[in-house]
C-alpha cells in the first residue's frame, strides 16, 4: 500500500483527532485558559507518541511548554524540524461565532464546497501542524520515512513566543536540522498554490492615557479638564499622515527598498481587487500610498489599532468625562526594521507627543523579527517538487503580511531558513469569529507535507 | 415648636428615609434595572403621602412615570411646583466603589468633616429632591405651610427626559405654578452658597464605524483595509482644532456672546486653580483658548468622548483588525444653541467627514436646550433671602456646566423661571464611583427650603 493509500484510508480518523484537538480551548493570552494550554500540551505528546515518534516529552519553559519528539532513522540522512504551535488566539466576540468555537463541526463554504472544519485553531495553527503529525504517522507506518524528523510544538505563537528563544538557544544541538518546515501561513487558492517567502515582523504596544485622577461629570467638569479618550484619539490620529504614511520619527529607516522589478513580479500573483473589496463588503481599499493591496500587505510595515477602551460602553448614555483610556496598537515590519527598536521609537514619540494634560504609559507586549526566505534552496526546492506533485502546478513565491516570530530565531540560531508551506486560505477567518480550515486543503496538505520528505530526501544525495 | 426644632428633632429618621430610598436601583438607562426604577416611583409616592401631600399619583408616560402630589392650602396663596428625579446614573465601574453603590453608608471627607452619605444617587438627586419631601412635612405637621404647593418628581432625567414633554404639555393647567424649584445642581461651598442661573444644554450621540464585514488578521490585512479604530479616531481627533475650537460647521453660529464686564463678573466666583489641579491630579487644564476654567465649564460649549470601545480589550495581545468601533460622543450647549440642530450638524458633518472605506451610522441619544435663569424674579428674591437666613450669606449667581433639560421646558411650557436651588458641592462625584452628600449640606438644604416658602409668600403679598 502506498503512502497516499494510507492517507485515504485513515482520512476519516485522522478528523476524529484532529476534533479532538480543536475542543481543547487552549487560549494562551487569557490565563483563564492556562490548565486547557497545558492539557493541549499533553494531547500533543500522546499524538506524537502515537504516531510513532520517540523521545517524546513535554519540555517545560517558564511559559507554556514546548513539546519534543523525535525519529532518527539514520545519522547520514538529512533532518527536518517541524514547527507548529498549538496554543490559538482568543475566541471572542463569542457571539459572532456560528457554531462555538470549540466544537468543531464540518460546513460547506463558497471557498470550500467540499466542507471545512470550523473551530478556533482549526487553521491557526491545530489543523496545519497535525497534518504534519500525520503525514509522518503515514510514512512511518508504511516504513517510506526517508528522512530523520524532529517535532517541536509550542505554545506561546499567539502571545509572542517569548520563552522560545532560550529555549532554541539552550537545545540548539537537540534541534539541529537541515531543513525547517512550518505550516502556519495561507495559499493563494487550491488553483494557484504558493510558498510563503516573507512574512512581517511586529510590534505589539499597549498605551494608558490618564487624564483627572478618578471619572468626572462631563458637565461640571468638560471643557476645563482633558479629556483622555479625545487625547488617545488625537494621538492615535496624529501618528499617519494623509497619505497613511506612518510618522513616527525613524520609523521607516530600515525599512528595505525594493526594485522595481521585484514589485512588478509581487504584483504578478492572482489578485482580483473587486472581488477583495466585495467578500469584505467594503467600497474601497485603504493603505499607503503609491503602493498596491498586495504590497501594502506584503512589503510595507502598517499601524493598526487592535482595540480600544475607555468611559461608558454600556447601553444608552453616561455623561463621565474618564479617568483613563486605553488602546492596543500594533505595528507590522518589514525588512530590515527590529522590533525593539521599532517599540521603543513608538514609546518615545507617543510620550513626547503627550499634552501636559494627560499622563502617558507605553507598555510593549511582544514582538518579532520580519523575515525573508530564499528560494536558492534543497528544501525550497523540494518543496516545490511536492507541490507540483500533489496540486499540479508550480507554486508562486509570496509575500504574506503576518508574522511568526520563530521564522527569523530560526535564521539566526539553526542558520536555516525555514520553508513556510501553509496550506490556509485568506478567506479561512483566523482571528476571526468562525475560522475554519478546508477538508481538500486538509488531506491534500498531508499529501504535500509526505512528498516533501521524499523529495527532499533526493535533493540531499543529488547535491551532496 | 418651630420648623427649624422639628427638622432638627426628626434629622435621623429624615437620613434613614433617605437611606431606604437610596437602596433602589433605579438606574433608568440600564433596561436590567427597570423593575427597581418603578419601585421607586412607588417610595416616592409613599414618602408624599407620608409627608402630608394630596391627590398622589403615579403617573404614566411612555418610559417611566412620574410621581405627582399637592397641598393646595389656598386658591389665592402663591403656587409652588417642585421637580426632582428618583432615576440615577449607572454605578459602573462598580470596582471602583469604595462601598457599595446602593448600600449607603455615611463616612467623612475632607470636604465634609461632619459626614457624608456615600450612594449612587445620594446627591443626584435622590438626596436633593427628598429634602423637599421632608421640608414640605415640617411645614405640614407644624402648620406652617404659606404656599400651594405641587411636586413632580420624574424617573428619565439622566436619559434625557424625553417623554417629559408631552406630559408637561399634556397637564399644563394641573402644572401650572408661580415657581418652580430645583435642587439638582451644586453649590461652590458651604462658606460661598451660590444659586445656579445658568445650565449647559446637551447633545448626546453615538457613533459606529464599520470597516469590514467581520474581523479580520491585522497581520494579513493590515496596511490594505481601513481600519475603523483608526478612522474613528482620526475623526474624533478632527471634531477639535489646535485651539479646542469644534470644527463642526455651524457649530458656533447661535453661541451667545457675552459682555467683557459679564464675564469680568463671572470670573470673580472664588475659584482656586492651583487647587483644583491638586485635586484632580493634573499638571495643566486644558481648554478652548481664550478663555478662564470657569467660563470653559460655564458659557462655553464643549465637545466630550463619554465612551470608545473596539476591537480586543481583554488581557494580552490579539492582532484583530475589527470590523466596528463605536463611541459615544457629548456636546454641552450654551445659550442659544439648539440641541436638535446641533444633534443634525454633528451627523451630517460626520458623514461628510467619514473616508469611502468605512460606513458610519450616527444616533441621536437625547438632549437638552440650554437655559439661563433671570435673577430679577419674586422666586429669585426669596431664594435669595432663604439662602442667607440659613448660610448667612447672600448666594453668588453662578453658570453650571451640567445640563438639566427640564429647565428650558418649564420656561417654554409653564412660562417661569426655575430656580436652580442646589446644595451639593462639586467634589461629590455625582456620575462617578463614590458618589455622596454631605449630612450637613442635606440638613441646612431642609431648612433652606422651608425657609425659602416663607419668603416668596412675603415676596408675593408685598408686589402683589
Amino acid at each position: 500500500m502506498s503512502v497516499q493509500q494510507y492517507i485515504q484510508d485513515h482520512q476519516d480518523r485522522f478528523l476524529q483527532e484532529l476534533f479532538e484537538l480543536l475542543r481543547i480551548p487552549s487560549v494562551s493570552a487569557d490565563s483563564n485558559f492556562q490548565p486547557e494550554v497545558f492539557y493541549a500540551a499533553a494531547f500533543v505528546k500522546k499524538s506524537l507518541e502515537n504516531a510513532g515518534a520517540d523521545k517524546v516529552e513535554v519540555c517545560e519553559t517558564e511559559g507554556f511548554p514546548v513539546v519534543y519528539g523525535e525519529k532518527i532513522i539514520d545519522p547520514a540522512a538529512p533532518t527536518v524540524l517541524v514547527y507548529g504551535h498549538y496554543d490559538v488566539q482568543p475566541a471572542d466576540p463569542y457571539a459572532l461565532w456560528e457554531s462555538p468555537p470549540f466544537e468543531p463541526q464540518v460546513k460547506k463554504t463558497a471557498a470550500h464546497p467540499e466542507g471545512a472544519v470550523f473551530a478556533r485553531g482549526a487553521a491557526d495553527d491545530k489543523g496545519q501542524f497535525f497534518m504534519h503529525i500525520k503525514a509522518f504517522e503515514a510514512l512511518v507506518r508504511q516504513k517510506e520515512l526517508p528522512c530523520n524528523v524532529k517535532f517541536m510544538i509550542e505554545g506561546e505563537e499567539e502571545v509572542g513566543s517569548s520563552h522560545l528563544e532560550p529555549f532554541v538557544k539552550q537545545y540548539r544541538e537537540k534541534l539541529k536540522a537541515d531543513a525547517v518546515l512550518i505550516s502556519d501561513t495561507s495559499m493563494i487558492s487550491l488553483e494557484n498554490p504558493s510558498i510563503t517567502v516573507g512574512l512581517r515582523g511586529l510590534a505589539y504596544m499597549e498605551v494608558e492615557v490618564t487624564g483627572p485622577n478618578k471619572d468626572l461629570h462631563s458637565g461640571t467638569f468638560g471643557g476645563a479638564v482633558a479629556n483622555p479618550i479625545n487625547i488617545l484619539c488625537r494621538m492615535i490620529a496624529s501618528l499617519q499622515d494623509k497619505d497613511n504614511r506612518i510618522t513616527i520619527p525613524g520609523f521607516y529607516d530600515k525599512v528595505e527598498i525594493l526594485s522595481d522589478s521585484y514589485r512588478e513580479l509581487l504584483n504578478k500573483a492572482p489578485f482580483d481587487e473587486s472581488q477583495f473589496k466585495q467578500k469584505l463588503d467594503i467600497a474601497e481599499t485603504s493603505g499607503e500610498a503609491g503602493y498596491t493591496t498586495i504590497e501594502r500587505t506584503g512589503i510595507r510595515p502598517t499601524l493598526d489599532v487592535n482595540g480600544i477602551w475607555g468611559g461608558y460602553t454600556g447601553l444608552g448614555a453616561k455623561t463621565v468625562l474618564p479617568s483613563k483610556a486605553y488602546a492596543k496598537i500594533s505595528m507590522r515590519l518589514v525588512p530590515n526594521q527590529d522590533f525593539n527598536e521599532i517599540s521603543a521609537l513608538f514609546e518615545k514619540h507617543l510620550k513626547a507627543i503627550a499634552p501636559a494634560s494627560v499622563k502617558v504609559k507605553v507598555t510593549t507586549h511582544h514582538g518579532g523579527h520580519p523575515a525573508v526566505i530564499s528560494t536558492d534552496s534543497k528544501a525550497y526546492r523540494a518543496a516545490e517538487a511536492a507541490v507540483l506533485e500533489v496540486f499540479g502546478k508550480k507554486a508562486i513565491p509570496t509575500r504574506e503580511g503576518g508574522s511568526i516570530p520563530i521564522t527569523s530565531l530560526f535564521q539566526k540560531e539553526l542558520g536555516v531558513d525555514p520553508i513556510l508551506l501553509g496550506f490556509g486560505l485568506d478567506t479561512d477567518a483566523i482571528h476571526s469569529p468562525n475560522e475554519h480550515f478546508g477538508l481538500k486543503n486538509f488531506y491534500m496538505g498531508i499529501n504535500t507535507i509526505a512528498s516533501f520528505y521524499k523529495h527532499f530526501q533526493k535533493q540531499w544525495i543529488n547535491h551532496e
